[in-house]
């Protein structure tokens, strides 16, 4: 078994780990939350700062220009683009996931109207991030189609058929860590006449992505889990050159028109992926958001997203290999998929009884010690398919191997300790 | 004439000129440009720190619940209600203007359709800010409608008939300033049968707004502009009470559900106002807008919005008085309405021939004297309705009655000595 000694020779030869000094990492904190929430780039404040006092208060209103503002949709989507096998100008940040999505839905169902009027099926997974079926039931019941939700990755080639207009699916689930085959599916869908999208949210920053490689149609993404963007960090969408000039999207906003600052009643969509950009951004998020996408990029001289994952899978197979061999006969289950190519950069664990509905108090217990997951519940009625689960997000930017080993050391204390048992930690008032 | 000295002396009798110091303004400028970009607070610096180091860098994900970034949309959107005549809880801070726009006017027009589904038109001002007009387009195209634009206000009342189903306006012009009687045109366009939609850009926090006063239907306003939210800054949103839970709204994002947190398939709209929002808010910018909120705020110990009002009046009356008796022999002329009542905060000058086409450069000028404005550029097809317009926004909080008079005596320079014919003021790169 690997012991903490094996884990700091590890630390010791990773070539990574000057990553990490990129970090303002909380004193005394393990963070396995970063699928959540990234960590502070020690970059961001002083560039926030800039823009704030130089920028706004003292440039205002000529920093559109002088500053680039303007520009930094464009700038830090290219940044992005070369972490996903996107090209420069394919990408673009703006708003929320959940209003990108709004727009690539709402494009791929107009082009699959237009080329396949009988498909009346959007098809995606029931234990996808709740946000993308929300948008998706939204737009199945204006445009008259059905919205399919299938319960397992096995039912997904059944699905593709001649009713299927678009497939919508998260390539790393946010509950599971389970990872999609983006080439293969994409490829498959294809076959079956049908269109697919892509959320990367769980992926930009964590695992390798190339949406051109795989052929992807369209693709969003979250900039403040894996890109270090900071709380509500402007989101990403990018679109296949083939599909992006076909249509408007329906979110028509100003700065996404070809001539913004003319000022003219009828709206012209700029060319590619500009016509994505909606409203005006919100700079003070956008900035910081460019910091946290630097900290990804600054891997690129060391190997890239590849020694990145590498990395990644390291982590999470020593996870798996220490919370299996130390906690097992605790009631600790892997719940996330055990071929590494099958997951993203986090592990799940669920709780065998009589623990199970423990799993709350458990991470409280955890977060009371410094190590920071989250808490995921099943669902009520189908607990074996969809159990309660512990989330663990393991970013090789800023996590190390001894990390692992001290945050399993921590959860074995807390269930031989029994220290889910304080009422303190059962006490559900929190909303993450 | 009113001279400096007479500006002197209502500089030191104004009861507002303490809010001044409120702000951190860029020394040797006179900024006329808070209706594009409102300045930066004292407060706005430090609060954002404290996001980002401690809340962000520190408390990382707890802070959905320890620091409430999960109650600001809401705390924030109570603050602006106190501004526009809404109760608590009916406001939210949300996305973007041109996002909000969508949602309510998605919302007023399947109300519309229920009510009176024979009712095809989308009515608003062809010199409405383009992104009202662009969601409008997009909107209209969907449904099946169709967006006439009135060319002037005297067009609004025969327009006010039985095939409209939505009136959409700017109660103050973004170009004119011109400013409509919210109240007498919401109940006659409700006496047509129609809802009504407007949007605040120009008017939260520069003139008193009374939405439930004025028994409007929706409304969105800017967070950016008289409200110095921080460029960018999220935008915000009112239903009345009576449509808030009529519907979703189509922009079905996961923190507008009635349970965020529980993460269920189906999407359950909260209630009221809440389901207004959508994906998750760029906290930066969020915490930003919330300073620059309580900054208008502060006025409510010395008057509140009224008093705003009477010193925006008074502000803009002696513009108009001092451009007028300075400047009309250079060919100076006002674009604005002269009735104060039917004006906002802004007051905007054009141009007579032969120095029309100057326009641009004049305002170069000036910013090269320190006088902040902007040029809005005619419409060349009918330039006597619509011609080139210099804009000047006099922002009660932190401009003074000295600031006009120095702004007119730089005009006055600019003009006399021709300052406008150098080849730096003529290149036209500019985006703002």
């Amino acid at each position: 078994m690997t012991t903490k000694q094996d884990c700091d020779v590890l630390d010791q030869e990773d070539p990574l780990r000057e990553l990490k000094l990129q970090f303002d990492l909380p004193v005394g904190t393990i963070y396995l939350d970063g699928n959540s929430l990234g960590v502070l780039p020690r970059a961001t404040l002083g560039r926030v700062q800039e823009v704030i006092q130089k920028e706004w208060g003292q440039d205002l209103i000529k920093s559109w220009n002088s500053a680039g503002w303007i520009d930094l949709p464009g700038r830090i989507g290219d940044k992005i683009a070369r972490l996903v096998g996107a090209r420069p100008g394919e990408l673009i940040v703006a708003d929320s996931t959940s209003l990108n999505l709004y727009k690539v839905l709402s494009a791929a169902l107009r082009i699959a109207k237009e080329d396949g009027p009988t498909r009346k099926l959007i098809v995606s997974e029931r234990s996808n991030f709740p946000t993308d079926l929300y948008i998706a039931q939204s737009l199945a019941e204006q445009h008259g189609l059905r919205l399919h939700l299938v319960d397992g990755v096995d039912e997904i080639p059944a699905a593709l058929n001649s009713e299927l207009a678009v497939l919508m699916l998260t390539e790393v689930n946010y509950r599971t860590g389970y990872r999609h085959d983006m080439k293969t599916v994409t490829a498959a869908a294809h076959a079956a006449g049908a269109l697919v999208i892509w959320d990367l949210a769980h992926s930009a920053g964590a695992v390798p992505v190339d949406l051109n490689g795989a052929d992807a149609d369209f693709a969003v993404g979250c900039g403040y889990k894996y890109l270090n963007g900071g709380p509500g960090a402007p989101a990403f969408v990018w679109a296949h050159p083939k599909h992006a000039e076909r249509f408007w999207q329906p979110l028509s906003g100003w700065l996404g028109h070809a001539a913004p600052f003319q000022f003219t009643p009828d709206y012209q969509p700029a060319a590619g992926i500009k016509r994505y950009i909606c409203g005006t951004p919100a700079l003070l998020s956008l900035a910081a958001l460019e910091c946290g996408v630097d900290t990804v990029l600054a891997a690129e001289a060391i190997g890239g997203m590849a020694a990145l994952r590498k990395k990644s899978i390291a982590l999470t197979e020593l996870f798996i290999e220490l919370a299996e061999s130390r906690c097992a006969s605790l009631g600790v289950r892997l719940a996330s998929p055990r071929d590494e190519l099958q997951r993203g950069s986090q592990v799940c664990l669920s709780l065998d009884e009589p623990l199970h509905e423990a799993g709350y108090a458990v991470i409280q217990a955890l977060i009371a010690r410094g190590v920071i997951g989250d808490f995921r519940a099943g669902d009520p009625a189908r607990l074996k398919d969809m159990p309660h689960i512990l989330r663990f997000g393991f970013t090789p930017l800023y996590i190390g191997f001894a990390d692992v080993y001290d945050a399993v050391e921590h959860l074995v204390q807390v269930l031989k300790n029994k220290e889910w048992q304080r009422p303190e930690f059962n006490e559900k008032g929190a909303v993450t």
